[in-house]
């Protein structure tokens, strides 16, 4: 039986997660549902974009991911199923897509059209939860929606590259639990772009010269605990999602502080990289 | 197999949630968990209330509904079980099914009475989660309590309507993730005193004279969206569940503002609605 | 089907709990997966050691729970599985099991070393994954790692006796959602101690002669609610754990206050209870 998780901005107190899984039982009492996060801050689509594009390949092909981030129905912002590398996205057509779609291009996009006898202001209950069913029961995309060639793109989701290729600017796209900044920046481009090359990080004004696979890379294990003076340092790390990371090694925003307080880093703040003369 | 959702003020660290539904696992391993909220405020009864309320119905037939908020047993504070809409609801007599009970007559009430042998500072595991797997496993209220006629109401659930009728008075009863403000005043309600009439809502210094179906009904699409200037504009709007809420369009309580702190409105705030002469 | 649980610092919003019970699906479509925490506060080892102890004896025998604070793979933190009453844990040795097995001696301890290939700043869904769906299918803790003798403790679990057993110098290891504190003094270990004598708990500048099973006994229900005056005034309770609780009935930290906030009490303070003389 098919999985169907939830990425919303719902919060973690209100009812509308909990009716959500409720009408999913109701047409599919067998379904699998995941929680991905409730915790997106409203109607952020930065924030949902880089979850679900985090989140969705840990899930089995043929899930059906249903994102309810400013999802009301209105002539500028439609409903859209989304086949995308083997799952299933159901959305707003809002720029939630882009980051996903900017890494692999979709199989298949519908604009949703079975809205004319649903008067509804909880589109997710009411249209997310029916194209999820539908798709979930083994249905296609063309019966829920009509055929369309792209979506709606947000900005800034490519990190820029000068044209001699010695400098690659991007910018902070999420700061994580731990307050951990990461960037739009991808270790595969990166790597493509830096050729070998010695290179030097800018976040503010820190400045790495060295990407670390983990966060306990930076510890010195032969100088005993008490003498290593790590805390609050901060690296730069490749993130699980394979995405270069500004860290602050143990870090907890609401103690010791973190890479976003203690670097002073926030949401869209550059991030540059140069590449040195070899 | 049965479904069993869990409404608490257990919130998201503690392992309160996490013991309930190992316990219940343990009595029947094939039944269904849904989490709807553990992040009710410690001890709010009208919170509680709220989020049964508007959650419920989503759910299938036959659902039973644990609600752990201020639920110790003592000679002030019995626990029931109700039927009610085709659902079970396990509780404390404090109020929590008031609003529920306000709308649609239970079928039965039943005030449980199997804690001889059960000493316990837990009751929602102790307690709820037996009656609960006594219920899924198709067992009648009768055995686990003894029926009674009525519950334990709350104050301030029914708007206030003047003789004449050209006035009601209602309070905001819930405060949501984004901020809007949500009254005790449901659409039919409003509709029956209405009776056409045009009208004025009034809540703290604002006044609406419309009350739209969705948050985007507000918008010019007309107007290019630089010009539009609705952010932080406050509306009525009827909620997800049919109730006059007061909105501010695609807010967030913690950047720009939602209708709680934009409008200064804040739980129990009297909200008025006053029709005009026809 | 087995049961594998989780308990994280990963927070509510991130992908990466989401991420994890993917990666679990994809092994295993019918394991049904039980969040207990993803709240732990970043790194905290003691808070996650307190709730994987008062969580785990409610499941079913043969769950399998998943620890993921401070779980990247070092040569000073390494990855054990612990066979214990019946149940597995997945974890770093880093303290976090020291709770548990200063109660319960472990039947097994493996130290995990199946990271040959696998390169990963996302233990818990690179490792601890694979370990868990090991079990699940009956797999032997042998395959996945070799057998070692004890884990790494942490301090300050047991509290401190003086020698003529007229004092237990414990401190607090918890504080709750309601605000309230909870020892490391268990209900037994005071009992065997205290043999039927009287005696005084003092946390900061309160004292309390008695310890309550539920938080209501200390209200007086001949006394009518409006005279009471209960509302702030601290207890001692044993909590649902069986540890001494200071507690403040009805508390809310964001509104009325409670017993860390009311009382000044906070992590690892000091608690002592003097026995008087018989």
């Amino acid at each position: 039986m098919a999985i169907i998780t939830l990425t919303t901005d719902f919060g973690e107190r209100d009812h509308f997660a909990g009716a959500t899984k409720g009408a999913i039982y109701c047409e599919l009492p067998d379904v699998k549902i995941v929680d991905i996060s409730h915790s997106i801050s409203p109607f952020s689509i930065p924030e949902a974009a880089y979850i679900i594009l985090n989140a969705y390949s840990s899930f089995p092909e043929g899930t059906i991911h249903i994102i309810g981030v400013d999802s009301e129905l209105n002539e500028e912002n439609k409903h859209i199923a989304v086949k995308l590398d083997g799952h299933y996205f159901i959305c707003a057509n809002n720029g939630i897509m882009s980051m996903i779609c900017a890494e692999i291009a979709p199989e298949k996009i519908v604009e949703i059209n079975i809205h004319d006898k649903i008067q509804t202001s909880f589109p997710v209950l009411d249209v997310f939860v029916k194209v999820a069913c539908h798709i979930a029961r083994g249905g296609t995309l063309e019966v829920v929606g009509k055929v369309i060639d792209s979506i709606k793109p947000i900005r800034n989701i490519i990190p820029f590259v000068n044209d001699d290729q010695t400098q690659i600017i991007g910018h902070i796209v999420y700061i994580d639990n731990y307050g951990n900044v990461i960037t739009n920046i991808k270790r595969s481009f990166f790597e493509k772009i830096q050729r070998g090359r010695p290179f030097e990080i800018s976040a503010r004004n820190k400045t790495f010269d060295t990407i670390y696979n983990k966060y306990s890379d930076i510890v010195d294990f032969n100088i005993p605990p008490e003498k290593r003076n790590i805390e609050g340092r901060g690296m730069a790390v490749y993130s699980s999602g394979s995405y270069i990371e500004i860290a602050v090694y143990k870090s907890n925003p609401k103690t010791v502080g973190s890479a976003s307080s203690l670097l002073g880093l926030d949401l869209m703040d550059t991030v540059t990289i140069n590449f040195k003369k070899e």
